[in-house]
Order: structure tokens, then sequence, then C-alpha cells
């Protein structure tokens, strides 16, 4: 990487951190140059301003998440073992970055505001049901998940019951709500299984 | 109520829902002058300043959604028809107040900031979960939900799926996983029933 390329990347680093721990309102130019230690002239080089670092930020923050949450692929697994494991990767890592998930802070910070981060956060949440979804759907076409199932509501579910435990887990400083979601998403993933496990 | 408690009461309602869209960082003191068309002295005669105005706005949005979200108290419904009741209305109705769920908003918002706002999230989310549990705990004591059902548990599953889904459906601008929750929480209540229907 060239040195132009290696102080974009700090940067990014640098500030996404601090827009998902800030949002995108509270978190000011002053506080990047601050944390980069650069001047105002070579952080405005790299950036055309704070909208453009900010959807930087987020997508250097979400793919971090991402990849920390998303169990690797392994099609020699059962499609319910997969979401298991994607589950319990998610309550273990929840981020990997300070301030919670991303995807959450963003869509709560832009649903109202900010078009371009509003727009990769829908994103970012298409890409992660569509990776769920995926391994209900091949769950379905080895018959390891009973007929009927919906790949992208049990997506939605998995998603929403995750987020909202977060939410709550991160205003309580406990892993409480976590670990409840967790024992619960274990329940109704294994209730999913062909044949369903006797009751 | 005298003059001056009407005006204040007609701030707090004009600020909620520019604060529950905007977040604190995003809202300004001139946002509020605008939306009240009062003058700086007239405001902080009344709110000693950003801070104070911000957590009366959120006390105002909460006990809002809240009303609007909690079925009415009513001891001969059967506990698992007021959880449904419960869900329904808040698919139906998610919020009063522009913005989306000011609990959510002001979670994702101040989980690492203000510490005012935190407080008085942790202190909604505590209400509405001491709710949800105590239909639980009347359904245990009546036998009308099945004996081990956790009362905490239980509501922190609800309620994370019900915001997470609607953390979904804000962005997305559609209902879509707010209608997966309900199907998915109204199946997950009735199987709390007692006894179990069969399956």
């Amino acid at each position: 990487m060239s040195k132009g390329t290696t102080t974009r990347q700090r940067i990014i680093e640098n500030a996404a951190p601090l827009f998902n721990q800030l949002g995108f309102a509270g978190c000011s130019m002053q506080d990047i140059l601050e944390a980069t230690g650069l001047q105002k002239g070579g952080l405005y080089r790299h950036f055309s301003g704070k909208e453009e670092l900010a959807a930087e930020a987020f997508r250097y923050a979400l793919s971090r998440a991402m990849t920390s949450r998303m169990p690797a692929a392994d099609p020699s697994l059962n499609a319910v073992e997969h979401l298991r494991k994607l589950i319990e990767q998610f309550v273990e890592a929840p981020s990997a970055i300070p301030g919670g998930c991303p995807l959450l802070n963003t869509a709560v910070d832009a649903d109202d505001g900010n078009s371009v981060l509003r727009d990769l956060a829908r994103n970012g949440l298409n890409e992660w049901r569509a990776r769920i979804a995926q391994i209900v759907s091949r769950g379905l076409r080895r018959k390891e998940i009973r007929a009927g199932a919906r790949p992208q509501a049990l997506a939605n579910i998995i998603i929403a019951t995750l987020e909202g435990a977060l939410m709550i887990s991160r205003l309580e400083e406990s892993k409480a709500a976590l670990y409840d979601a967790r024992s619960f998403l274990e329940d109704f993933v294994s209730r999913l299984a062909s044949p369903p496990p006797p009751r």
C-alpha cells in the first residue's frame, strides 16, 4: 500500500469507533482530528468531508462486525447447526468495534436522517439477511430444515431478536438479555429441524 | 394549568419528536426555538438547558409510546391472550411519536453517551419489562401459562424481538419484519399456554 492509502485506511480505522459510539451528528471532524493527530488539511486531502468519511467508517465497521459474527461458510455443516453457531457467535462477539453493532447504531441514527448512511445500512442488513436466508434455503433443499420454513422471515426473526437483545444488553451493561435471546433462538432453530424433535 | 405550565408542556411536546428523530446530539436548541416559535429567553425560562429539556421530552415520548402500546390491564383476560394483544398492539402502533420507538432510539443514542438519558432509558426498559413479566407471573399463578416459564426472560425476548423488528421495519420503510415478528411471537406465546396445544 502507498503511504497515502495507508494514511487513508488509518483515518477510517480511527474514525469507525468514534462514529459508532457518538453517531453521525455527535461525532465532529474535530474528534477525528484529535484521534488521528492529523491537521485539517491532511484529513481533507483524503476525504471530501464528514459524510464521505462516515460512509467509509461505516463500511469498515460493518465488514469487521460481519466477519466476527458470521461463521465461516462450511457446506458440510447441517443448516440447523450452522444457525446455532451463528447465534452463538453473535452472543459471544456482538461487535468487533467499540460502541456496539454498527448496523443497529446506523439504522437508528439514519432512519430519519442521512440518506447515504441509511442506504449503506439497508445494504448491510440485506447482505446479512441474505446470508442467513441462504443457510435456511440450503437446509430446505437438503431436507435438514422442515418444509414450509420461510428463509427471509426466519432471517428477519433471528436478526431482530439478536439486535434487540443487544440493545437491551448494552443499555443494562449485562449480557442477560443476549443469553435469554440465545436460549430462545436455539430452541427456535432446533424446532426447524426435519424431522421435528419430539417435545 | 397556569400559562407557564402550559408553555412548558407545549415546549416538551414540540421537542419530543425532534429529539426522537434527530437524537440528542443531532437536535439543537435552535431547532427547538424554530419549532416552538419562542425566543431564547422564553425557552431558558422553563429549562436550564438542552439536557433538562431532552430528559423531559424523553419522559413524555416514552409515556405516550407506553400508553399506545400496552393493552389496558384486564384481569379477566387470559395471560396468553394478554401477551398476544400486547404484541398485536405494538405491531399496529409501534410509536405514538414521529421517529420510532423513543426507548430504542434513546438506548442506542445514549449507551455510550449522556448518562441522564441512559438512566431514563433504563428505567423505561425496566418498567416495560416489569409490566410484561407481571402478565406472565399472573398467568403462572393461574396456571394459564405452563410451569417453568421465566417471566423476566420471556419479557426480554418479546421486547428484543419487537424492538429489533421495528429497527428493520423503519430502515426498510416496510412492515414486513414487524409482521414476521408478530407471527413468530404469537406462535411463541401460544406454546406457553398450559396445557400446551397439540402440535
